[in-house]
Formats: structure tokens, C-alpha cells, sequence
């Protein structure tokens, strides 16, 4: 188990400070107003006379000017001072004024940090020697922009510039680096150029259409989940995508949970959601029958369909939507078999992380905070520690790499919050698994036991792929859109060499649609090789090439887009490596 | 082609009047309403003073009546009357008042039809000589029912008296019989007897939950229309549940099909709407990416979910629900390509009914009235011809029964309603077709033709499975719940002789799970021969036994439901011969 470390974020809140003294020396009719740290580096937001703002290529100037101050802040030290002492301070900012009424207003200390001639109001977290401990090289300035203050459309527009700032220039390099290759890798370019998926002002904004190859992607995860899941004993079920109001009540995201919901349908006389989560249709299919203890585990699983508000400015390509198609699954199992159900669910984990070659992962489990049982957590010591420990010994028997987060769990049990790194080296929040003591019992939901008496059952919530949205976006930049042959939207292009090759073309392409392989023809009248770089261009990985001696030999010519070619062989040979290879999504 | 025939109806409509004039001979007191032919026989509803309604037991003497009548009822004859005389021929019948009153509104004829000593006011459409014509055991009096006058809740209910009549006695016997089985075979009770699905009063009525058993259904289904779909060059697509207003519009559902919507859900200063059929979402799809006339035809499909509004008093188990997961696509194709299209669609239809058993089959073909142009139907005479001389051409070409049925199709194009008959004789309406040719207009949708010119493609909606739930409605009774094996929930019981043998069926179920087939493993205390009862009972398809001789051979014995004892054979002969069975279909 890893602790976090949070001295890079002390870093670069310091570097937010010395950015608005860099500023503040060169543009001294600015008024600063926040500056936090962010996982990438810093950011300040200024409000600059009109017209008078710094322009991008004056960034330069702001970033040397902050090497030059650096080497004179050997500290940041703090002092309390009263509210009329912190106005005086910062008399003619109304931002910082504002923000000094709050802090009056909550009854907190005030406290200003200063370093160099510098001094600014701040809750501290800061590097101790900013000159000794902050490399000159390892931060830059990136970029403008725009900000509301406080976020909000109502208040004055600010400028904000951003930081980039890590341990060392290495580091920063590798950042510059990753987010170069990211550009080229975005899943929002991939996935127009190779016609994956659309949005549509008349469908609404956050709600994806997939297009013809996009749905292949959905269509082969949802076959590797539902082939997975079988192994795993799940069951699948089907719910529908709206529910009564009071099913919300019961479960008890209304009104908790209301403004992440879609808003409701006046419908007879009553209300119907959109469904946000599966959960409680899940629970309602466990509660449609009597269970017993040979029941358990019961595994419902259900590619489900949710939908999400989220703030229109959130939204951001298939990695921030509305509408969320899960792999779920509710897992109900009793206190014995919890252990192992949820071994069970780390070990598919890992299976699917191997299938998609995603070495870099750690589990984030988020533990309660006892201060705050009875109010953000159910009040239910005892199971919130068994649970827990159970969580904790699962983690380490499995040897899979975590951290341990406390206070961050849902209210009604730990959570466990997946993270992966693409090839590329970003990070991703993929998935979500909890434990759930308290709803089953909402629900009323209970098994027969052996003893005869009725129990409530514990319950899982797992889904190990995400979302197709969210997944998707994540393996377009994966796989910079060279997605392994099982998962190609389009797995060979057929290629005649000429004219005279179209006609035994079109029965390998009729030959491989017997055998399931989705293909695509060229009939075009290209030359051969301007087919060829077509073909790779559009990151299709296999090619079979019709030519004179081709066909004289009653043969096709195999190549491969990662592997170049492989060889002259009969079709049925072609066809049969080709099933194989889908097969074990090699 | 075959005509429609209407004598049938003829006869029921006037076995109501004879219904009727039985009645006040034996109740002088009762006022009748109005009485119409229905599709097994016909009713009539009656208001009997308080207290004085025949029960069950006394239509047995209103049906002697009838019968003791019909010598009499040598013709029925037609009278043009008056407002008045008709008035006073019904006075103190407030109910037939009502229909004068209000054919007199309409500015209508009125018109008194007489047999024996009956007199009623009808528009007419009777049997030309019921004593000669109707036999007098080709009916009986069915049963009782309440009825608003009007179908309205605010009037006076009404009893309503049900009548069976069929060409024959043998006809009539046989429909009983097969309503006798339909019984056994209800969907709601094998629904249930099953755990195929089950509804919820916090979800909502008309919203079925798929339990496992379901599901397994559901997913069959969708895996065999996608493999059916690759191979007639379908791409598959996926589009969100809700939709802007703003597309409705355009596509002309709103305001007209408002009544068969879900309220919308007003979100951020608009309206969505849960959508209601998937076309407009396709239309997007085609819409994303600029098309060229080497595009089409473009066959785009999806198992898209949709929500209806039915009145809550019509619903009925999986027959009339407010989901429909439905085999959808829309092909969008030139005129020229539009015969070859249609006629793969119905091929596709061949080929189903051949999968599922289903021997009897009509198609019924809407067409438009010429009359109407402009007003029911788009306005463009010469492209209504030309569509309905190809589908009927295609009709005909592909020797499919049909009838032609005028003035009922869609506003922008021909229909084709799939009528077919269950394996105990009754007949549902699984499917329908339409012919597009206004509603691409309507979106904008064009292709880039040879000539470089822009055109707008026709479209086909087809829907060969319909919906999940209603197909699998349909299904449950065709099949008595004795599901092909492919398609069974649990397709295998594995049962160990005695608890010795437990160890090795666990086994089979591991080796069985392996290749994908469902099973069930009996490790309960019962004795032998109440566990294969049990497996039959359930319907499973097959049986893998275990018993001492089985384990010292090293194999394993095989029934089957429905041919009895296959053999003692090796356990991966028995997967081998399974898997194969999976895979054709059989």
C-alpha cells in the first residue's frame, strides 16, 4: 500500500504565488484574485484594465520574471492578522475583499504569506524554501483564458493563466510530451476521422449517436463482457430505462441525487425518471421472487442505458455525456461470501486489463471517516470496519496496487475507484466498484436463510468497463485508433489489384461475411499501392491482396497492418488464422 | 392475391340483431344500445333495470331463443326513415335517442333494418337470408361483461353479452379448442411459472422487468437477427432514448403522434421526449456524413428501445406494453435498387418463420386511397403508383400470400402488416414494413448521385421480429413455453443419481459453462426420478445424468425433453452434439 504524496501540490501552489508576483512587478495595475493548484501544475486568475491584459507571447516575460524572483523566496511564513488589517491589505481588490468578508463571515482565521516582497492571502500549503526545493526548469507558463468569477456567468470575467509545473524539467518534458502524442490520439478527432461517432444539435448535446463503426467497439465489448460475465456465473437481466418516482424515494436519490437526474415526466398523475443508475431496477428483479440462502451470490448483470445531467459546459466528447451505457452488475451475496465475490471481481479486473494491454493501474479505496457516521455515513460501526478490513485483505492478498483514501466513500459503503494509465501514459478514472450495506435493507430486500430466518443481503456494484462512452474515449487514445483486429471496426480490406480482380475479390469478400469477419472492398480505380496506403491509412489491420498471381495459384497474399506481410496462402487457411485470431482477441 | 372476404362478418353482425331481439322477448324491460360483429363472433350491450340482468347461466336460454328465432329470419330488410318515426320506433331508449340525434347532426340517412318482429337502427351489412345462410350451431352466447356506454367512465355501464359465431360448428369447435390451449398457454402465467419477467407498480405498468430466463430470450433473439443482419450487409448503429423536440417536429410526429408519446421532460429551456420509433435517429445517422450514391443502399440497424403511451386499461402483459425493444433498420436505397431490397426483407421474413415453426403466415398490404391525396397521403400520385406496383410485384414474385387492403397506409408510403398464426391456431400481428418517401425528404437527407447531383433516397422501415415483447409473447404460447434448445433459458439439467455423484456433475456444469451452454445442476436430497420429473416439469430441453454406471464407464447419459433417451456417450461427444444443435438452430 502507497501513501499519497502531497508536496508537488505544495509546489505548485507556491508557483501560483510566485506568478502573481511576477505579474504583479510587471503589470502593476492588476489585481489578483485566487490561484489554487491543479494536477498538472497552477493557476492564477487577474482582472487586468481593459486592453491591457498580457497576450500569449508575453507569457515569455512572466515566466522569466518568475526565475528571477525565485531564487530570493527561501520561504513563504504566514501571520494572523485582523479583518481590518486584511482589508487594508488589499484595499481598491474587491475580489480579495470578498473573499476576506467570507472568511469573517464563517468566523475562520485570516492569515497573509509572504515571500520575497511579496504577500498574498492564503490558507498556507506551500514549499518550506521555494529557492532550494523548486528546479528553475520544471515549471512553464502554458496558456490564457477566460474565467468568470467564481465561476459564475453573473460576475466579472477574469483572465487566467495556467502553469504547467512537475518534480523536474524530465518530468515536465515527459508531460509536453504525452500531451503532444495525446493531441494526435484525441478521441474526438479519431473518432470523426475514422467515423465512429456523431452529435447532433437536434438529438442534444452529451448524447452520442454511434455511428456504424462506433457500434462495432460497443458490440465487441458488450461480447466480451457478456462471455465473461457467463464464466463468472452473472446472470443478465433487462430493466426498463424509467422508473416511478418513488422507486427514487425508496432508494434514496430523491431529492439527494435529483440534480444529477434528468428532470421528470409528468405522467399520470404522477412522476417518471430517466434512470440514472441500474441499482434499483436490479434490486427490484432480486425482490420480484423469494430468495433463499441457495440463491446467493445472485450476479444481475445489464449493459444499462443512464442518463446523466451534466452541466452543458462539462460536457467534453465521449469522456463527459449524458447518456452512460454501463457494464453493470449487483452482485447480493451474504457477509461469508463476500470475500470471495469480490476476489472474484479484482481477478476479472485484471483479466480485462491484460486483454487490452493496460499495464499501469491502482485502486483507490475510499474508507468513511468515523467523526462522521450518522451523517454522511450510515451510522453502522462495526459493519464499516468488518467491511472494510474485508476490502483492505482483499487488496493486499491480490496483490494489486492501491491507496487509501479516507473519508471518501459513498454513504452506504466503501468505495473502490479504478484508475488506468493508456499507453501514452494519461490517467484515467475508469470504473467504480462499492459495497453496499444500506440499500438492500431499503429495499427490504432479504433471503431465507438456513436457519429459517430472513437476512439482508450485502451487495456488490462492479463494472469493470466503465462505460462505453467513457471506455471508448479511453481506447481511441489507447490504441491511437489502431485497435487490436477482434476489435477493428472494419478487420480486412479486401484489395484487388485491377479490374480483372473484382469479381474473385467480391467472393473472398462474400467468404469472410460467411465466416463473421467484417471486411470492406476497394473497387475504386486507384493504383494498387495508393489502395494500399488507403487501407493503412485507415488503420484497417489486415489486407488481402488479389493479383494475376493470385489467382493463377489459387491463392490470396495476406498483410498485416503491425506485422507487414505474411504470406501467400489458400483463403480457407487465411480465414481459418483469422477466426482464431478473433477468437482469443489476440 | 386473395380478397378479403366480409360474409363472415355479415353473419356476426346479424346474429347481434338476433342476439337483440332474443333479449326483449325474455327482458321486455332491457334497452339495447348498439351491437357490433367482432373478430370471433360478436356483442351487444344492454341497460337492464337494477337487479334484472340474465346471469351466466341464463344466456344458455337466451341462445335457445336465438336459435328458436332464426327460422324466422328469412331476410332483413332495409327502411329509410325519418328523424321523428325513428325517435318515436325508440322512444323511451335514451341510448338509441343519442345515435339518432346524432346521425341526424351528421346530416346522415337514417335507416331501420327488420327481421321476424325485430326491428334496429342500422347502417346495414347483414346475411342476405340468415335462416338459410347461418347454421344454427355455428354460435353460442360466451359470456358477460360490464361496459361504459361510449367506453366512457362518466356514462351508465352497460351489460354487454359476447357471442361466438364461425363459419361452422366444426370452425366454432375448433376455435374453443384452441382458446382452451391458449389458456394453458397464456404468456402471463408461463411468464411467470418461468420467471421470464415480471412487473413492478414502482417502475410502472407496461414496463416489463426481464428476469434472467427473459433476458436469455431477448438476447437469443437479438443474436440471431445480428448474425441474419451481417449477413444481408446490415451496419449496426446505437442512438440515445431521448431527442430533442426540434427533431419531432421535423420529423412530423409532433404534433400528430403527440397522443402516443411520453410527456416530454422540460431541460435547459426546452423540451425532450423519450423517443417513440427510431427512425428520426437514423435519419441523423445518415445525415452525419455526406453519402454518395456507392453508399447505398445503406442498411442501418438497431435493437432500439422505445416508449409508447397506451391507456393503462388497454395493457396487456407482453401484448400491449409501453416498451418496445424493437428489431429495427431502415434501409436507404434508390428507386432503382428499391425491388431488390423489399425483396431480401421479405426473404429475411421466410427465413425466420422457418427458424421459428411458423407455417402460416399472410402479408397485409396497405395502400393509399387517391382520394385522400394531400390530405391522409403525400401528394404525389405517380410515386404512390410506382411504390405499390413494385411492393406488389415483389409480392407476387416472391409467392408470399397477401391481401391488399386500400386506404390504410402511412401518410408517406405503402404498408405491410405480418399476420401470423401462433402453432395452436391464433393469429397475431407480429410486424409491420412501410415505404418512405416523404419523410427523407423532410430531414434533408440526400446522396450524391452518378451525375453529381444531389437526391434524396427512399427508405424501408422493417421490422421482421417486431419487439422483444411482443415476439416473445407470441412465442411463449406458439412454443407452450417448450422452447427450441437454442433458445431455452436453461438448456441443460445436470443431475447426479446420488450425492456420490455430485463432485463429477459439478464437473459437467464446468465443461458445459466452458462452451457457452446454460445449465442447471439438481443438488438437492430428492430422490432420482422426481429430479428428471422436476427437470421436465421446467421445460429443459435436455438432461445430463450421473450415476454410478455413468462414472465407472467415464460418461455420461443424455435425454432429451422431447425424444427421450439419447445414450450413454463421452462427455465432449455430448458437447460436441449440443454445441452443433446451438449453432444450426435446430
Amino acid at each position: 500500500m502507497a501513501t499519497q504524496t502531497t508536496s508537488l501540490e505544495h509546489v505548485r501552489h507556491t508557483l501560483a504565488h510566485l506568478m502573481a508576483a511576477a505579474v504583479l512587478e510587471l503589470y502593476p495595475e492588476a489585481k489578483p484574485t485566487i490561484g489554487p493548484a491543479i494536477d498538472n501544475g497552477f493557476y492564477y486568475d487577474f482582472e487586468f484594465p481593459a486592453g491591457k491584459a498580457p497576450t500569449e507571447k508575453e507569457l515569455k516575460d512572466i515566466e522569466k520574471r518568475m526565475r528571477k524572483l525565485l531564487p530570493s523566496w527561501k520561504g513563504m511564513t504566514g501571520q494572523e492578522v485582523t479583518a481590518d488589517e486584511a482589508r487594508k491589505a488589499f484595499s481598491g481588490n474587491p475580489y480579495k475583499t470578498e473573499l476576506i468578508d467570507e472568511i469573517v463571515g464563517k468566523n475562520e482565521k485570516i492569515t497573509l504569506y509572504t515571500a520575497g516582497h511579496f504577500t498574498d492571502l492564503c490558507r498556507g500549503g506551500h514549499a518550506e524554501n521555494p529557492a532550494k526545493e523548486i528546479p528553475a526548469d520544471s515549471f512553464k507558463l502554458d496558456r490564457l483564458a477566460g474565467a468568470y468569477w467564481r465561476g459564475s456567468e453573473k460576475n466579472a470575467m477574469l483572465t487566467r493563466i495556467y502553469g504547467l509545473a512537475f518534480e523536474s524539467k524530465a518530468a515536465l518534458d515527459a508531460y509536453e510530451t504525452m500531451m503532444k502524442e495525446a493531441e494526435k490520439r484525441d478521441h474526438r478527432k479519431l473518432g470523426k476521422e475514422m467515423d465512429l461517432f456523431e452529435f447532433d444539435d437536434d438529438v442534444g448535446p452529451g448524447l452520442p449517436l454511434w455511428l456504424p463503426n462506433g457500434t462495432v467497439l460497443t458490440e465487441e465489448l458488450e461480447k466480451l463482457a457478456k462471455e465473461t460475465e457467463f464464466a463468472g456465473g452473472y446472470q443478465r437481466v433487462r430493466t426498463p430505462h424509467i422508473a416511478k418516482e418513488s422507486m427514487y424515494k425508496t432508494s434514496g436519490h430523491l431529492p439527494y441525487y435529483e440534480d444529477t437526474m434528468f428532470p421528470p415526466m409528468e405522467y399520470e398523475g404522477g412522476k417518471y425518471y430517466l434512470k440514472a443508475m441500474n441499482c434499483p431496477h436490479h434490486h427490484k428483479i432480486f425482490a420480484a421472487r423469494p430468495r433463499s440462502y441457495r440463491d446467493l451470490p445472485l450476479r444481475l448483470a445489464e449493459y444499462g442505458t443512464n442518463y446523466r445531467h451534466e452541466k452543458s459546459g462539462e460536457l467534453f466528447g465521449l469522456m463527459r455525456v449524458r447518456m452512460l451505457s454501463m457494464n453493470d452488475a449487483h452482485i447480493y451475496c451474504t457477509e461469508e461470501q463476500f470475500g470471495d465475490e469480490f476476489r472474484a471481481v479484482n481477478a476479472m479486473y485484471l483479466k480485462y486489463f491484460k486483454i487490452f494491454g493496460i499495464g499501469k493501474y491502482v485502486m483507490r479505496f475510499s474508507t468513511h471517516d468515523p467523526k462522521r457516521l450518522g451523517e454522511k455515513y450510515v451510522n453502522d460501526p462495526a459493519l464499516w470496519k468488518k467491511t472494510e478490513d474485508m476490502v483492505r485483505q482483499v487488496l493486499i492478498d491480490s496483490q494489486i496496487p492501491f491507496v487509501e483514501v479516507a473519508n471518501e466513500a459513498a454513504f452506504y459503503g466503501p468505495k473502490i475507484d479504478v484508475q488506468v494509465w493508456s499507453a501514452i501514459g494519461r490517467e484515467f478514472t475508469l470504473a467504480t466498484n462499492q459495497v453496499d450495506f444500506a440499500v438492500p435493507a431499503r429495499f427490504g430486500l432479504t433471503y431465507a436463510d438456513k436457519d429459517g430466518k430472513d437476512k439482508t443481503p450485502l451487495c456488490i456494484h462492479r463494472a469493470p468497463l466503465g462505460t462505453h462512452e467513457r471506455f471508448i474515449g479511453f481506447l481511441i487514445e489507447h490504441y491511437g485508433g489502431n485497435f487490436p483486429f477482434w476489435l477493428s471496426p472494419v478487420q480486412v480490406k479486401v484489395i484487388p489489384v485491377a479490374e480483372a480482380h473484382f469479381e474473385a475479390a467480391k467472393k473472398v469478400q462474400e467468404s469472410l461475411r460467411g465466416a463473421m469477419i467484417r471486411s470492406e472492398i476497394d473497387l475504386s480505380n486507384n493504383g494498387f499501392g495508393k489502395k494500399v496506403r488507403n487501407a493503412k491509412t485507415a488503420r484497417i489491420p489486415y489486407f488481402i491482396i488479389l493479383g494475376d498471381k493470385d489467382i493463377a495459384a489459387g491463392k490470396v497474399t495476406l498483410e498485416s497492418r503491425d506485422h507487414g506481410q505474411v504470406g501467400q496462402l489458400a483463403l480457407e487457411e487465411v480465414i481459418k488464422k483469422l477466426a482464431e485470431e478473433i477468437k482469443e482477441r489476440k
